[in-house]
């Protein structure tokens, strides 16, 4: 299956294949050039694709938990010559994605949290008083790759992949958001050993989750209230009000800002917003998209640079976006970024207060990231 | 100040003193024997008390969060000969506790996120549609020295001793209670240079919050929509479940019950519940105190033998009370104890789902956590 130029502008490609067990592999050509077919088939003998964990309701918070209990063998920091994420160059060293070449490949994650519902487990009884009962763990679990080489960093990327990456997030975000059991999809980055990236391959991540996550939940809830309130909508009024006192605004673009949020939580944290009223990648246009591929790199660019003598910090960049079902028309696109890096050598660590009271603590002011964020522009 | 016997059948002593700064600190005594009057005095020159930073509401999530940039510059793992928990024996390294010799010690830490309120900070200006202003970070965070042994472990403490560290948390609980500012107190111990813990000396730590903390608030809530749909109460009736499934239950006392919860989120998580319905500490009468000493170590005992091969597992155990002011007749006392360590060497980590989404994900069964804690019973 080919289509061309789905993101309206985009010079692009995309190629869908499907792996030996099944799950499917998809190529985002940065141009449509002819040739580039991506058929070279999967040789492996894979087992059968993976199936399905659990969601558990967490009576006493009013939360899902994930119960994944088949990922505890996942593969872990592998060496180079057996990273999945690697082109299939060697015939006797096959990898996720099996042609010897691509630019931007999404594969569905072979150790998933969320997997697509073949067979549901059973579910262990319990009295029906304490909460809903056990559902599958349907979902989708993406692995987005940035680069075919396998040392690439991501702030270092071409304009041109930028722009493709950005392509296939909307793209998964709209394929998964049709998929009538998935509430939620959460584009996402996680880099750095010190939170547990377990493959340094330069790559990203979707989530789509069969329930509305907690922090989601949180954004509808809040939005709610605003909105009976005053009659506004949150996100926009939280923009236009960060826009308008300027304290702790690190970067303007003509789709986009980026400030740090009134009361951040982490030591290095940034929002990203468009200016129009969007609900997910998936409803950003042409001009949008560029711009984002952009400022994106620009952004963690500057957290690379906001502690002096370190060269790579871990951080977490997530993308929030309207849940796909009910109160969808309360949710509004925007970017999370976060560094749990306090100062050289010194992570932020969630202890007492943060894991177990949910309570968090910020040792410096958002007024100082900003400061920082703004010294450090390219 | 002295008063002896505070909790009921507890032969121990309590005296109150100031160190040079003026902040509190108090000594527990196992037994009340004539002459121990830890009389001596702090002879540092002190700069003036620490102030209290502010609060912060995070209008995306109606979760307050504590900005407290002076932190930054606290102590970070001093050698033995500094540590400020240790008794002052060398006038030359005056530590935290003045006197040369103590059971348990309880004092103001020097380097709080939420302190006594002296002036308040300036808040920034906000336009008052986005939530409620900012507040001082009134409150108070106690360090809760567990023996005046620096290579002192808490699971080896003589039973006594751990009877006298429960009367300390059950009064700094009551005292921190009669504060009219303080709407939550926090009990908890972290271990481990993995969860980031500062100190080796043998701790914990009181928190009493301005605020009921997003857990709490989870909590309360729950047990709101459990009332209103059932009559019952919520703790009480997860605590019956689970006594009557017994799948999850690890250890029944006379006076306790500690179970894994059903959507556990952390690969070792395990709950204590009283029998008798109390809000806190402060309400549990001299049997159940003496039990908890027991059954708390033992419970830590097998967190520690959970993995083979690891000697002192990294944990946090968190005292879950009833809010001090409304809602308080929601809450019921709790123990929450988990440890990151998912297996030996390898951390659970909290990347793009948990901290970008508050979605856990946990890659073990609750089922198969409780096993673990049976198997590994004393």
């Amino acid at each position: 299956m080919q289509s061309e130029g789905a993101g309206q502008g985009w010079p692009g490609r995309v190629t869908e294949r499907t792996l030996a067990d099944g799950r499917p592999v998809l190529y985002f050509d940065d141009r449509a050039t002819p040739g580039e077919v991506h058929a070279a088939p999967d040789t492996r003998a894979l087992p059968e694709a993976p199936h399905a964990g659990e969601v558990r309701f967490d009576v006493l918070t009013g939360e899902w938990v994930t119960i994944a209990g088949h990922r505890m063998n996942r593969t872990f920091l592998p060496s180079q010559a057996d990273c999945p994420l690697c082109p299939t160059r060697d015939p006797a060293h096959p990898s996720e994605v099996p042609d010897s070449d691509y630019d931007v490949a999404v594969f569905a994650n072979r150790f998933p949290s969320l997997a697509p519902l073949t067979v549901g487990p059973a579910a262990e009884g319990r009295p029906a008083t304490l909460g809903p009962p056990d559902r599958p763990a349907h979902g989708h679990c993406d692995v987005v790759v940035f680069s075919s080489d396998h040392a690439a960093s991501v702030v270092e990327l071409p304009a041109e992949r930028m722009r493709t990456v950005v392509e296939a997030w909307a793209q998964r975000t709209a394929t998964h958001s049709a998929d009538p059991r998935v509430a939620q999809v959460f584009v996402f980055e996680n880099r750095g050993q010190e939170i547990g990236v377990t493959l340094t391959h330069p790559h990203g991540q979707v989530y789509a989750y069969p329930f509305v996550p907690p922090r989601s939940a949180q954004l509808v809830e809040q939005a709610r209230k605003h909105r009976r309130a005053t009659g506004g909508d949150l996100l926009r009024d939280v923009l236009a009000a960060e826009r308008a006192e300027g304290r702790r605004v690190v970067l303007r673009g003509e789709h986009f800002t980026a400030y740090v949020p009134r009361a951040a939580r982490w030591p290095v944290e940034v929002h990203l917003a468009p200016h129009r009223d969007v609900p997910d990648l998936a409803a950003l246009g042409d001009a949008e998209r560029a711009e984002l591929a952009v400022v994106y790199q620009e952004l963690l660019r500057r957290v690379d640079r906001f502690h002096p003598g370190v060269e790579q910090a871990p951080y977490i960049a997530g993308w929030h976006q309207a849940p796909t079902g009910p109160d969808r028309e309360l949710g509004r696109l925007h970017l999370q970024l976060f560094s749990l890096l306090r100062a050289p050598g010194k992570l932020k660590y969630l202890a007492g207060s943060e894991s177990g009271m949910g309570a968090w603590i910020n040792d410096t002011t958002p007024e100082r990231i900003a400061d920082r964020l703004r010294e450090v522009a390219s």
